[in-house]
């Protein structure tokens, strides 16, 4: 397999793959349709060589005194990212973390449809959030096989993390948003791909920065 | 200066210390004193090799034969990451992520006392969350100035974000943990520090591993 495969890409470009996205996508919103690697490398604040670098794992975009053409650069790294999937999402448990999550234009603009919300408290099951429905987490199995959900959004106590876990992975899940501090590993499913949000790991980092500024 | 000395440890070290920290957390209540860096390489999921590195990088507390004793590893690492510090935090914007934020017990566990909440809608301003009541923005640099607050949690809206940031920073905000979609900078406030949490990031690591998995 050559390196410019996508399976080749190292885990530290894919990284910063969302970043680019993100740059890519406010220069489109501002109509900029051809930008340099020096002209990028100042906006995004990384060395022009890195861009230049990162942007060539897949292929290189970039043309010698023209720069890179934004549109095709942002739908290229979209499709990498697999915005084009349309993956299908569920959120378990509806508390603040749930609820400001559901707000979000996050998932819209990355091409993930939210698709069911569910929790435990009778209080909040019936209930509507802008176009959904609050469900029974006893339905979520049974909702996720049938409408072929690939992500689920963990945002619940860390104590009910695993074993739900376990039940949607049993139900076709394929991955999960992990929000509880709980570091969640499924052994019995290694395809599963889990991505641990640990809030906590950031608020250190910039506590490091502060004392060693 | 030495490799050794903290002011010189590399940015990609600095981001997993907050992984050990909480791992030898988790040991230390589990009354684990001792760990050998390939119990604690199976644990973390990473390499011995990367974690006898990591660890050397700030002196090394392993002992051949003996492994690290992990109270004194934990509170060296806990010293670095400046949880001794004792730094004061405000929250900025009650929403849903600001109440969610304000409910976990990240803050204590790292040794930052959350000392503020601050909001400009009249509904929330004099509602209490805990052992806090919601402060009107208007306030906030005096509440700042008066109270040593090191670090300000932007959860508003985005649009808000620059001109809040601004106002905290004058008022000797050290450090802010942005929330909004934002990619805050403060160049004429170049000392102060910036953590912008790009949640959608994490979704489209998700996305990726999933599209390839």
């Amino acid at each position: 397999m050559s390196k410019n495969d996508s399976k080749y890409i190292s885990k530290a470009v894919i990284r910063r793959l969302p970043r680019y996205f993100r740059y890519l996508r406010d220069l489109l919103s501002n109509d900029i349709m051809r930008i340099s690697s020096k002209e990028l490398s100042e906006r995004m604040n990384v060395t022009a060589s890195q861009i230049r670098q990162d942007l060539n794992c897949f292929g290189g975009f970039g043309q010698q005194g023209y720069g890179y053409n934004v549109k095709s650069l942002y739908s290229e790294i979209s499709k990498i990212l697999g915005v084009d999937k349309g993956y299908k999402a569920v959120i378990i448990g509806v508390g603040n973390l749930g609820k400001a999550l559901i707000n979000t234009p996050m998932f819209e603009k990355r091409g993930v449809k939210l698709s069911g919300l569910f929790d435990v408290d009778c209080d909040l099951i019936g209930k509507s959030f802008g176009q959904l429905t609050v469900m029974n987490t006893d339905d979520m199995e049974t909702f996720c096989r049938e409408n072929d959900i690939s992500i689920a959004i963990l945002t619940l106590p860390k104590t009910e993390v695993y074993d739900t876990a376990i039940r949607l992975a049993s139900a076709g899940v394929k991955g999960f948003w992990n929000f509880s501090n709980a570091e969640l590993s499924l052994p019995d499913y290694p395809d599963v791909i889990i991505e641990n949000v640990h809030l906590g790991d950031s608020l250190m980092a910039l506590c490091y920065e502060i004392a060693n500024a």
